[in-house]
């Protein structure tokens, strides 16, 4: 559900406000609905119990940060990768397949005109839908299929493909890139890359594969290091034009 | 100058065509003007030499990859990064200071609504100017000026903050970000950012810094392996959300 | 206590052997006193329960894995580093500081001519002493004290540092370290670096400070990929030799 | 050639003295032999034109950093690795099979008992001999032979192989390490690493593959960041214990 309203704490929790009709009761104490009103969901608000509250209008990033999860959900430095890479605009228009829970497809929708959003398990598709309504999203077309043989209604700008065996989109690839479109695979294995960069022809162009490694760092008035516990790995980002002769 | 067609060459090289009325004239051969008119600058066109070059539509990458370069262009693995844990969209409002030579901006500009873009340097600006009308973006306020000390005439989502001493950022980051908004520093050294940390008030909250290590992976038939080069480092990120009391 | 056998599971268990004389009991099963006797303790030997058990000699590296712990114990990566870096060989003699639990130390000892080892808690040196019985090592000279303030009984190829605060221990570098010596300093954080460096005279050349990033893999007929679970830092290591006038 | 005495200067270059019977002539200016010899090569002597040398005792590092190098050295993280990883001691035997110029022969012959030492290309063996002269090593027995088809003369603890198709390897892993024994794979390619990994049969245990990223830091009174320059990829080692049945 799309949330207009945060309230944030003191000890740095956030917490969206579902119904702006409602009193609302947390840990750090209760508010009256009367008292939200009057205030207009806005700026200090002192809970029963004494606690701060500030309230706010919530932004997209909140929205994103309380979307339904799955497992495989691609990751900011995944993704933002993708975007900057392929230099997307407000006009792209893009396919995004094995969508997931839609991580990658509410994100994109955000940015691009329109995002075609394919998978073949119904179940991952009702959970992106319900992450789109929670978004406010309407630039999503979701279709269940599978995306090495859909044609999609117009060519897209680039194809970014999370499916257990890559080798099979390429003729799809072909057939729904524009042309210097940009097919990109998140793989896990780096081995699925050697597989698809064997079966490439001339039409694909300028391939790379890249990994981001992330590192968050501890940093206060006294310690200055990487922190210890580190995500090791996500996937292999491989980036392919395609130029069709 | 923003290019509307490109050509590219088997060897992967891809040439922008600056006049779309002139006879070209490359290492791989000539084409006539009157030839090219002919195949509306599409398609496969053999060279005077027998080269085939595949003329196609420039995007927005391509013209990106043209841009005047400086020596401090952010590279996609951090401004995606940026775009994507911020969850911009194409209704962002944001600030970019420390233009460099645009490359933030630019890319930003393809995205969001507004960039509002500050530098201290004129002739920074003037570099700008020329990239922005490179990649045929209108959504650009440029102006010279000090970003810790500036008004933006609306509130942003984002302050992108790639100067000298972003110690002396935060006043402004409060008097120009919305609630929730987010000041981004992009710092090459990791006690910048202490020295930053060391300096919040309770108006900021959730900080985190991040650096991101790219590898760029070998993959042919046989070999499977990271690059030897490499490059080690760019900046550190630093996240910190603006909750004003 | 130093174990002589070891007996390893199908399934990938090293136990310890501690005493020769006695039957043994395990998950995998009992085997009687008799039986391991007449077998010398070696070669496949059937449990009650009809597990294979395959007994051999311990090693260095089994009773090295067996050491009682601590918080705080260096890993190989990066005590390997220092040997490797510094090219210590078996004349070689060294000063282990903030021992700990004696990760460092008996590993130097099993390599080094003699381990100057140097803690400040008496309770760590029982620690430090017990693990040197575990490994059957002799050549390590265990002192209380700190090490800043100590005269070594000779001049050491290498100080290897791992103390709260290495600022204090150039002047005991100069009094220890042979011309040409390495102080290594362990630190975990990076502003640690930078607040000895500002002190380092002429009399201390060739620092470098390098970080050793460790990423496992999983390999298996399909999978190949880095581990998801990562150890995101341990410490910086500095080198420094000592040149004195 | 094995040296003795190193002068260094007060800007950080290392000269090794070769021959202690004869004047010097440097960039920094000349010493005359006789000054050299009353001085016994110690302390600090000035050149004809006023600069300062320090004079002393070359250790094993400083040969070992004069070593003739070929492009493939096993470096010091990697090596030291292994080291620390199997935990060699002064009484370890080893197998150095890809001896290449000898970097890693070298090294472990400083700390191990013997090291045997193994090359198909007489050139490199060549190579290796000088250097183990230069480092006035004794323990090392250099053979010209492929380390898939050898006997050697006693059972090993180690067998480190640096080899094109380290597939080969595994029946001579069997013959030659000690129960318990590590076989350890230096591989640039990790799909070779797969490639071994599918021929391993139950007598080889606790198979583990890891690489470091080594980083240099930038570290002075202000500057506090990785350098940008970066080596980006040496190999994958494979560690894996023989336990024979």
């Amino acid at each position: 559900m799309h949330v207009k309203k945060i309230a944030v704490t003191q000890e740095k929790r956030i917490y969206p406000i579902d119904d702006l009709n409602r009193s609302i009761s947390l840990n750090e104490g209760a508010v009256d609905r009367q008292i939200l009103i009057d205030a207009n969901h806005d700026g200090i608000i002192k809970t029963t119990t004494g606690h701060e509250l500030l309230f706010c209008d919530a932004n997209f990033k909140d929205n994103y940060d309380r979307m339904k999860r799955g497992p495989a959900l691609i990751i900011p430095k995944d993704i933002g990768f993708v975007i900057a890479e392929c230099a997307l605009t407000k006009d792209s228009v893009v396919i995004d397949a094995g969508a997931g829970t839609g991580g990658s497809t509410c994100l994109l929708a955000g940015i691009c005109k329109t995002v075609y959003s394919y998978d073949i398990e119904p179940k991952h598709l009702k959970v992106v839908r319900e992450n789109c309504i929670r978004l406010d999203i309407d630039n999503v077309i979701l279709e269940e299929g599978d995306v090495c043989s859909i044609t999609a209604p117009e060519k897209v700008d680039l194809m970014l493909i999370d499916i257990p065996n890559p080798t099979n989109v390429l003729e799809s690839a072909k057939r729904n890139l524009k042309q210097g479109g940009f097919l990109v695979l998140y793989t896990p294995h780096i081995n699925q890359v050697q597989e698809v960069v064997k079966l490439l022809d001339d039409d694909f162009k300028f391939v790379s594969t890249i990994e981001l490694i992330q590192r968050r760092w501890e940093v206060d008035n006294v310690r200055l290091r990487p922190k210890h516990a580190m995500l090791g790995h996500t996937a292999f980002l491989t980036f392919i034009r395609l130029f069709k002769r």
